[in-house]
């Protein structure tokens, strides 16, 4: 299980703080209701970067995302038998994540009725605008830029670069997340919204599985391409 | 009183300017007022960084929260004779950081009744809804993580590892600190609290000492297992 | 063709994430449509960054505009047969970020009418008020500021540096663009705008060729100032 | 001359990025009418750090505000012979600078009247309620705080220490500055005051000068306090 703790905790962190802040943005009566998209990029940014540090320090690479590692494996970047622990490790750790997100907001999920916030967009993504092509290539192009740029920052998981993946976070969210809301990891969307199907949320309202294709396929070929590319040009 | 100096000044620095902060959103007529939550979010992060910059030159780790210096020495990883001169520090520094944000602001305090923001929240925390149970939960839950990601940080004293601990403040409070206002630190809440009820500010409202055993035991219990689990898994 | 691929790069990310802010600032319904010049400028402040990373990883300086690359070629700092493929690179790299913003925002910009938000504003730059002479005093000073302190930076593609040479971009963006919308890059206007001239995007509006010359020659007259001016202090 | 150089070219940009952005905020139809104080708080931030920059490679230690050079010097932390050059670097600095934005801003100074936004208030600071008492101690507090983090920074013109002096004067304004506009630097204050009362701004407004004592001595008092207090523990 070689890098299970490390994407495990970094995973469980990365949603706790995220999908934390997706709270504070949508549940009723948080001291951040209604806050800018300024305030979910950087607060998705610093997420990543607070996740890298904990799992570079405990032993994983840091990818927190099965279009990192899946990627990577298929050109040769990184070990296929460590494919398997990661993996468990970021939908684990994701889910983990989530469901400590369900005790901190506890009260305000009581509070907030389904159409006013308590939605799985808090765990999960979706679409401004609904058109499967479009969607599909968004976070495609999103996920492209986001490993592509992650492929030229060297080892990210010492020093201050976690700090700069983070940042890279906010930009990618900034620039190409304001159309499906920046899954770019399926992770990152797929176990959370199993979190809020499952777990026993108070007035939950669906979970959208009809969508979930997107934020899993889209950003597993954006990495392939991504990764094609750097092997292609360096 | 080794460490005294160090965390005296740094939590004193702290306070100043995150309190200050606080002072700026709540209070009537300054150019901060209704500022929203990535403004406190960042300012109180930065307010931590440079607290951490300060109490680091001066001598000591710069822990500036009993919620760190208290579980570091249950584990072994600080010495128990410096945690009276570490909480001495910590306490008198906050109450001294809040006795000067009442006469950076004197004018605006002697402008603002208590029902238009001149709350102890400028120096205090409250909940956005009451609810012992899950206000406890919510402390515990983001000094968990807070205590946590700071374990894997490393020496964070030096370097520009302060900046990171700041953008680690700033990433609690936007993804867990929207239901409790995150003390995540019992001196930073309760010596600001003391300062308010006992200095003759004008027009002051209540102090609400009837909520202060959550910023007290909740991150004390959340920096305990965050402690533990560390210990465990490395 | 030495520097090419680096600058090719470089600049399509730049553009890509930074023309991508711009269409999630003003087509309907993005979860970013509205935001604030803040976001404006930590969005392209951090598409620099990650261009800077993409391109020095990739082998080139990381200039990732004419009006850098130029005026170092002019004073010696850079060498005049490498210019040739640096422009290039500059110029089709935008035009090919650009053109992935017209995929990724496809859905947005067939709901988005040109006097609703769909103009060339997304790619390219416009004055607030518009005033020739004074608008291209705007471009010649912030492009003087913005190649002065980089010039005062050291190498910026190592490190940490291409950070900060987003958060020059930040600060030029916040104190000198809020005039013009700050081009201070002859590529970063030109290739976009002639991207949304040629290209097929639904609803679109005028290109506005007619101020173009204003963010060719202000930036190229304020890299030289700026160039000259720091040869002659040094 | 020793450090009139880097003193002068560092406090230019400060200013013509910082009263920049005071513009931006003020000066009716630029891009950031009306922004926030978090938008202020990071503008002013960069511009010290891009100043701080230029200031270091240039070949004086970065100081640029009287309120940091005079108390250094009367402590023993900086030769007396370079004060003189460094203030009449400060101080002529801050002057071009200011005149650098009339030009950049002329077009807005031409259509917004005194009463609109045309201000001193660009340039200089006032005071969000007026009270000559208060408004000294919150210059002299909030000054305090500012040298006093300073010397605790090390060498600041360095590697990534110029952006956490920026990080610094976000935080000073955000904590401390939101009474009297944190001026914290009589040069910074007085030079640009002078130049908008000399230069031929268009619909210029009165340039305040009664006011004015207040961002020379408040500073220079607690830039005193600080290195005293700092001299003291260390």
């Amino acid at each position: 299980m070689h890098g299970f703790i490390g994407e495990f905790f970094g995973t469980a962190i990365l949603i706790l703080l995220g999908a934390g802040s997706g709270a504070g943005v949508n549940l009723k009566k948080t001291y951040a209701k209604g806050s800018d998209w300024t305030f979910v990029c950087f607060a998705w940014g610093m997420a990543v970067t607070m996740g890298v540090y904990v799992a570079g320090l405990l032993g994983s690479q840091g990818h927190l995302n099965p279009a990192v590692t899946i990627p990577y494996a298929m050109f040769g970047l990184f070990p296929w038998h460590d494919v398997v622990p990661y993996l468990l490790g970021q939908f684990l750790g994701a889910f983990v994540g989530a469901a400590l997100v369900m005790i901190e907001f506890g009260a305000h999920f009581k509070e907030t009725k389904s159409d006013e916030g308590n939605s799985v967009g808090i765990f999960a993504t979706a679409p401004a605008i609904k058109s499967p092509l479009f969607n599909f290539l968004s976070e495609t192009i999103a996920t492209f830029a986001f490993v592509f740029i992650l492929l030229n920052l060297g080892d990210f998981t010492t020093g201050l670069k976690p700090f700069i993946v983070g940042m890279l976070i906010f930009v990618i969210g900034a620039g190409l997340g304001t159309t499906t809301g920046f899954a770019i990891n399926p992770a990152r969307d797929w176990a959370p919204r199993f979190a809020y199907t499952i777990l026993p949320v108070p007035n939950k309202g669906s979970a959208n599985w009809g969508y979930a294709w997107v934020p899993m396929f889209g950003p597993l070929l954006g990495g392939i391409i991504a990764t094609a590319v750097e092997v292609a040009v360096k």
